[in-house]
Parts: structure tokens; C-alpha cells; sequence
């Protein structure tokens, strides 16, 4: 077996999923962080990794030779539809792209950008877009006479914190999305049922006020807030900020991909993927990294443009050979 | 979008797993039971499904036409290892074959006859070997610096079932593999146990004496038999012939693939797959079946020779198309 040189990875943005990228650099001995792109100023950006080049976003054609890959960590709303066709045009990318009405026009754009400049990019990958996508077509491919569900939580929602946060006389709020267990049950019995948004998901705000806010309006003004809010069960717990700081600064998710069916003879099968994170963005940088490690490889072979997590086979996320998992994984 | 002609498979071998491909047939609107080869009197064999030839085993080389992919639903002991490259060289195959210690000679036998005859194989699919061996790869490929756990059942273990059997004065036998709950919830905390062979499952066994048997001689040598009760904490109750033909003539089964580890800032992630399976020959057969339809593209696409799980992207799987995938799974 020859010894392959490290993959030399850049980061696009060093937010909280930058910063959780980079962490899971450090847990792939295959991998280097090698560059970090901003549009901050340079100077001004202190990388944890000793030893990272950091570059103005906007000058990223002057760095092609020297990375592999690059992990674009903005947001799908503004960041990514400007960034993932510029980068794709220059590197191999990998993205967590989650506007989901988009996402065929923007796997369409960056497959151009990237078969023009002989490149791959994998598109909305991490763990939803991502492992749970993957995970529902693989559970409906074994057990197509079935129902699939998706369950998601208990895990901070930084749009739902976001949107209570915009709430007049809100100092600031942190939301749980909590799974109800009842449902979860019940499809796990394998009853099939249909279940309303209500009947899926709690939604638990923790909200610090204004000292002079009229907190039942606040309340009120959460629990019926259109598209986020009014279709759940709320709870809205006032707390102090330093309450807010000591107990919910944490960024814990997961979720479960349940899939419940028959076969022929009236027999019940259950199928479930469930992910406990302590930190989304932790666990979202490791994703990016294993899919990172995929691209690289698919264009070493010619696989050139967009592809998703569908395209991409299980060996190309690992470090092992073809010949150890063949030996210690089946 | 062009209509595709339903998939015709053929199936070699008339057993339990035989029976459980041509159940999972019947819910892939794609595919359809062509053809049962069997080493039994072709007459004296009563499928099911009405229509279907029942040709001999050792002719399968004149029905090569017929047929867009067979499944082997033999044993690896004895069947396969004769089976497997015999119809590779005639047919694109699917098998389960899961004898560990010999799966990287049986990869080459086979990718080699698959080849020669320009057809494609997938081996040692199911769900264990198959779905499992998957899942430990994806979990350790996104959760590198971790620790990966199997744990198999609650469900009946054919082997240790005939294992049972065999003991002088034993007139039925039937085994349940069981995890120890206790084990498992060590393993989601994020502990990381080292855990022995019993700590992780206990095996449970029902058992028929013949009148005259000495129960506790029976029991002796059961939970002392080396390589399957030895290692384990082991329950033998008997029971009457009655209660094992009402009781235990299931074939449920199942497991969990559980892997915890640490990212950067010390931050636990907890990954599970699991399966909760009413019968074993079935959800077996529907994982076959998804694996044949991969095999099918693979082959039109000019992709040659032995694969295994880790070789086949998700979309090559499932019955929708790239572009329904992209648009309704992500």
C-alpha cells in the first residue's frame, strides 16, 4: 500500500461550523487544515490550528495550488448561492446547502461551475441535509412497503432561537426542539400512524426579557408566531441571563430516521437511525470532513461536477483501504 | 423519463431466505420472480407465485437470457462457496455469503468469473454482513476518533439453535440471542466500555426433551459447549412440543450498530443504527432484492466484477430516480 499525502483542506468562513470543522481535522490524521478564507480582515482572525494561513475571501483563485479541497461553512441564505459556484469554479467543495427548494437548482449551478474546471463538489451534506437523507433512501430501499419518519431533536434550533430573539423585549432566547416520545413510540410499534407537526414536535423556549417587557405578551407573541411557532406546543420559560449563559450556551442536536414496514407474510420491521450530539456543529465539521476525504478521491478518478451523498459510496468516506474493510468490516 | 422493463431475478434455492427474496419481490414494483433454480425435483417444488419457472440447479447456463440477476439464497457453509462463482460466470449475483474469516478469497473467486464474463456480483449483503458492516463504516468514517459496538437480537441464532440440537436427548431446540440492555446504555452514555463476550449478550434457550432424557445433563452440556454457550451466560428452559411449535416458530431478529466518540472541545456524539425484524428470511430478502436492482445499473453501466456494500452509492438502491432523490430525500 502507498502512503497518500495528507489532504490539504481550506475553510470558508470560521463561524461556529468552521470552528467545528477544524476540530474534526484534528480527529482525521489524514487531513491538514491548510487554510482558512474570511471575509473578516485576515490579521484580525485568530485560528485555534498554529500554522494556518488565512486569506481574504475574495482572493481565492491566487491559492488553487495549495489546497485539495475546500469546505464552504456559510449559510445556505446568503453565504452558500454566492460562495458554492465561485469555489466550485476553483476547488473541490463540499457544502451543507439546506434551502430545500433550491437545492436542484444549486446542485444544477455548481455542476457547471465544476465540470468547466475539471472539479467535484458534494452539495448538502452534514447530518440533515446529509446522513438523514442518506439514511431515508437507504431505509425505504430495504423496506419499500413501508412509511418513513423523521424526528428531529432534543437539539437547540438556531432558527426558532433566532425568530423568538426578534420578539420586541427579548434580550435573547435559546429554543429546544424536543421529539415527543408518544409519536416516537407509536411508530416504532409499527402502527404507521399520521401524525400532524403538532403531534412530532415540543418547542421549549428559554427567553431572558427586558426588565420592564410585559412577559405575557412575549409569550403570547412566541406561541403564535406563524411558520415557527403557531403549528407546536410551546413553552416559553423566562430566565436570567446568567442562567441563560451557565446552562444553554451548549449547541446539543440529533434526531432519528424511523422507518416501519411489512413484508409479504404480515411481518412488522423496523428500521432506525438516531444521531445524540452534544455540539451540531462539532459533529457537522466531522461529516464535512469524511465527505472532504470523498471528493478528493472521486476526482482523482475523473468523477468530475456535483454529486450528493446519494452518489457516493461508503468506502470513499473512510481511511481504511478497500482491501481492510473488505477484511474487517463485513 | 424513459420506462425501464421490470427487473427479471431468478433465485437459487428454495429455502427460508429463498421464500423471503420472492416475498420482498412482491413489494419492488420494479422487479419480478422469473425463475427458481433448485437442486430438489423442479416438479415436486410449490412456489408461491403463480407462473414462475422452476428449472434444475445445474442448468442454469441454458436460462442466461432469462434472467437480469439471480440471487443465491444458499448457505455459505457448503452452497455458496460452490454456487457463487458457478453463477457469476453465468449471471449478475447477489449473496450473503458470511463465513468472515474467508470473505477476501471469496471476493477474488468471484470478481474474478464476474469479469471473465463481463457480469457484476454483490457479496455478503444482507444485514449482517450487509446493512451493519455499512452503517459500522459511514459511523466510523463521520465519528473517526470514537468507539464502534455491534450488538445482535433480541432474535433466534440458526446456528446456536442447531447447536442446541445436536445434544443427545434434545428433540428440538431453538436459541435467542439477547443484548444485555445494561451493556447497551454504557455504550450511549459515551463511556466507551471495554466489554467481554458475556457482558454483551445472553442466550437464551427452549427446549424439547425426549421423555427420558436427564434435563440436567442437557443443560450441562448446553451452557458449557465451547464456541457458542461456553462464553455466555446461558438459560435453558424446557418446554413441551406444543409450546415451541406455538411459540417459537418465528424467525425475529435483530440488532444495533452503535458507535460513541469525542470531537475537538470534548463534546460526546452518540451514532445508532438499529433493526427490530419480525422475520429474518424476509427483511434478508428485501435487502437482496435492493442490492439486485444496484447490481442491474451497475452492470449496464459497464461496472464489472465483485462489489460489496461499501462499493454502492445509496441512489444505485432505491427505485426513484437521481432527480426525485435530489429534489423530495435531501
Amino acid at each position: 500500500m502507498t502512503m497518500t499525502a495528507e489532504i490539504r483542506v481550506g475553510i470558508v468562513g470560521y463561524g461556529n461550523v468552521g470552528r467545528g470543522v477544524e476540530a474534526a481535522i484534528a480527529c482525521n490524521p489524514d487531513m491538514k487544515l491548510a487554510a482558512v478564507f474570511t471575509r473578516r480582515d485576515p490579521a484580525a482572525l485568530k485560528i485555534k490550528t498554529p500554522g494556518v494561513a488565512v486569506y481574504p475571501e475574495g482572493q481565492a483563485e491566487r491559492h488553487v495550488d495549495e489546497l485539495d479541497v475546500v469546505i464552504l461553512c456559510g449559510g445556505s441564505a446568503t453565504d452558500l448561492p454566492d460562495q458554492g459556484p465561485r469555489f466550485a469554479a476553483l476547488f473541490n467543495t463540499v457544502d451543507s446547502y439546506d434551502t430545500h427548494a433550491k437545492i436542484p437548482d444549486y446542485f444544477r449551478t455548481l455542476d457547471k461551475a465544476a465540470r468547466y474546471a475539471n472539479k467535484t463538489c458534494v452539495i448538502s451534506t452534514g447530518w440533515d441535509p446529509g446522513l438523514f437523507s442518506l439514511l431515508r433512501v437507504i431505509e425505504e430501499a430495504v423496506l419499500p412497503s413501508g412509511k418513513g419518519y423523521t424526528f428531529w431533536g432534543p437539539g437547540v434550533s438556531q432558527g426558532h432561537s433566532d425568530a423568538a430573539r426578534r420578539v420586541q423585549g427579548v434580550v435573547d432566547a435559546r429554543q429546544y426542539t424536543i421529539p415527543i416520545e408518544g409519536a416516537m413510540e407509536k411508530v416504532r410499534s409499527g402502527l404507521a400512524p399520521e401524525l400532524t407537526t403538532r403531534e412530532k414536535h415540543l418547542r421549549d423556549c428559554y427567553v431572558v426579557a427586558a426588565g420592564d417587557a410585559d412577559l405575557e405578551r412575549i409569550r403570547t407573541e412566541i406561541v403564535t408566531m406563524p411558520n415557527y411557532y403557531a403549528d407546536y406546543d410551546t413553552k416559553v420559560a423566562f430566565v436570567s441571563e446568567a442562567e441563560m449563559v451557565g446552562k444553554h450556551a451548549e449547541m446539543p442536536h440529533g434526531g432519528f430516521v424511523i422507518r416501519s414496514g411489512n413484508t409479504g407474510h404480515g411481518h412488522r420491521h423496523i428500521v432506525e437511525f438516531s444521531l445524540k450530539l452534544d455540539s451540531n456543529p462539532e459533529f457537522t465539521g466531522n461529516v464535512l470532513a469524511a465527505y472532504a476525504r470523498a471528493v478528493c478521491r472521486l476526482n482523482r478518478e475523473g468523477q468530475r461536477g456535483a454529486k450528493t451523498v446519494f452518489d457516493i459510496p461508503a468506502s470513499y468516506l473512510s481511511m481504511k483501504s478497500p482491501e481492510a474493510l473488505l477484511k474487517d468490516y463485513l
